[in-house]
């Protein structure tokens, strides 16, 4: 194989319930990487980012989580002083949006790079270097947008540390309204101000409500999974860092939302809704509720992505 | 109906990844109670109390978990100034010992109350009063064990407070081994050595390992429910309150147990096998593990117990 294009989905990590063990894939937006064969070096190369706008991505493979992912897969494989790979890293959804980016990014790289070597490895087996692209951008080892990028679905990590991970079933109807609001957080921000311990009674709260979205999503009991979609531990700490938080929550769940919370470390917003057509009605009254408070977004309405990093070419 | 007699069974709760919202129950130990008109009176009497041992449970209605939930039956009917009920308790398994006594109690006299008027109301209907009947006893308002006894099955809580209850399944070779050790721990001391706080960290991994759990009991994967199993909030904080935990746990999972911890507030410890013939193994492993340590056991093994509250005789 000489050269594979990938597209790799945006992904919303916590969603409410799982606060870094919980995320799902949707439709748009997402990144596009190519991963293609050199002969002129060995190792890993990027040699072209678009769609970053006035921001900057390092193009230092070390540095950016595409190029970290694609180099420790060749590195797993001992290929890094005998085959060269240029990577191109197409981003087509906004950073610091809290829908994965960087996650998008990493996991692309791997599959692209793992199809190029004629896909030695599953897309479980790159989870590990999948993770370890990401850990270069936001400092921390977590799977919670990387695995469900990479494998579609609704993934529930019992453990971070030993990547162990498990695909929820998705209910037919799922869809989701993503409103992305134009403020910025820098995750690093949104992790400040969370504080390093739980109230008890939180974390009993927070236990009952995981326990029963997942169990909503095996007996496809969507008033359930709407019972139980609530953050009792991070959102009361992050929203004040979304202007209009409160109102376009309350919008949402207004228009029949299941439930409405932060995407990942924010500022954009999902909401979880029982078909498309709901979605849809429910993502416009958040970005009129967001709109009110004189913030512009965007929206993005899909079912659950179930396929996550699909690939677009091949040329042999 | 006259007279009705039920068997009220004992109830593991908390089971590792779900303090306060998960409890199944098991076959034995368990109450007896009975439940008989009287024209004498009207409202409810405890005539008699036996199996108490050297302890004393108070006949008076309002402080006993038995007669205030089958007063608070009666209230909601609104029978309590046309109908007298005699209660008998029969305490057939020990206080005190984290296997839900005084919610077996509550429970049974709940059901067997409802039973002798004709069964106005479901048992769903009648956790309501039951939970108010334990209450007493303990002085919190939660249903981890009183909605499996009275159900039975494994029941994960939602919400105490709305007494949102969910039914998970039972994988079909499912069994426990329950171990009391003859320790004294009083609930108030166990909730006493908790800390109010949990760190996030700890938070994270017990959500994780609660989230797996339950997606391990519908597909029936016992490894994964193997390493869920595992209690990073109250165990570490309580087991210093069971002379030899340490010991005991190491031996049930040493001889096999899928997991081993602390049966509701302890002293009792539970396994969880996935044959009837292991479990009973890993049951005297325990017990000859505590019995090193100088300590006497009982020993209960059991399949889930799927049935709840059983009636066992009507008098018409």
């Amino acid at each position: 194989m000489q050269e594979v294009r990938v597209f790799a989905p945006a992904t919303v990590a916590n969603v409410a319930v799982g606060f870094d063990i919980l995320g799902f894939a949707i439709q748009r937006p997402g990144d596009e990487i190519v991963a293609r064969r050199s002969t002129e070096f060995t190792g890993v190369r990027i040699t072209t980012i678009t769609g970053t706008g006035d921001k900057v991505l390092p193009l230092e493979v070390e540095r950016n989580t595409a190029g970290t992912a694609a180099l420790r897969l060749l590195e797993h494989l001992g290929l890094q002083d005998s085959v060269g790979i240029e990577l191109e890293v197409h981003k087509r959804m906004p950073f610091g949006s809290g829908l994965g980016s960087s996650a998008a990014s990493a996991a692309g790289a791997a599959v692209a790079v793992n199809t190029l070597l004629g896909s030695p490895l599953t897309r479980e087996a790159i989870l590990y270097f999948t993770v370890l692209g990401e850990e270069v951008a936001d400092g921390s080892f977590h799977a919670d947008n990387v695995a469900p990028c990479l494998v579609g679905g609704i993934t529930l990590i019992r453990s971070n540390e030993s990547l162990d991970i498990q695909h929820l079933p998705v209910p037919a109807n799922l869809h989701v309204a993503v409103v992305h609001p134009e403020i910025e957080i820098l995750t690093r921000d949104a992790r400040a101000v969370l504080s390093d311990t739980v109230p008890l009674k939180t974390a009993i709260h927070q236990l009952g409500s995981l326990g029963s979205f997942v169990a909503a999503l095996y007996t496809n009991d969507l008033p359930l999974l709407g019972r139980s979609l609530r953050d009792y531990i991070i959102e009361p700490q992050r929203k004040q860092l979304i202007t209009g938080f409160d109102e376009v929550q309350q919008a949402a769940l207004e228009r029949g939302a299941l439930g409405c919370s932060i995407s990942g470390a924010g500022p954009s917003m999902f909401a979880l809704c029982d078909s498309g057509y709901l979605a849809q009605a429910v993502g416009q009254a958040m970005q009129a509720a967001f709109q009110q408070r004189g913030v512009e977004s965007q929206l993005y309405v899909s079912p659950i992505n179930q396929q996550g990093v699909q690939i677009l070419s091949e040329i042999s």
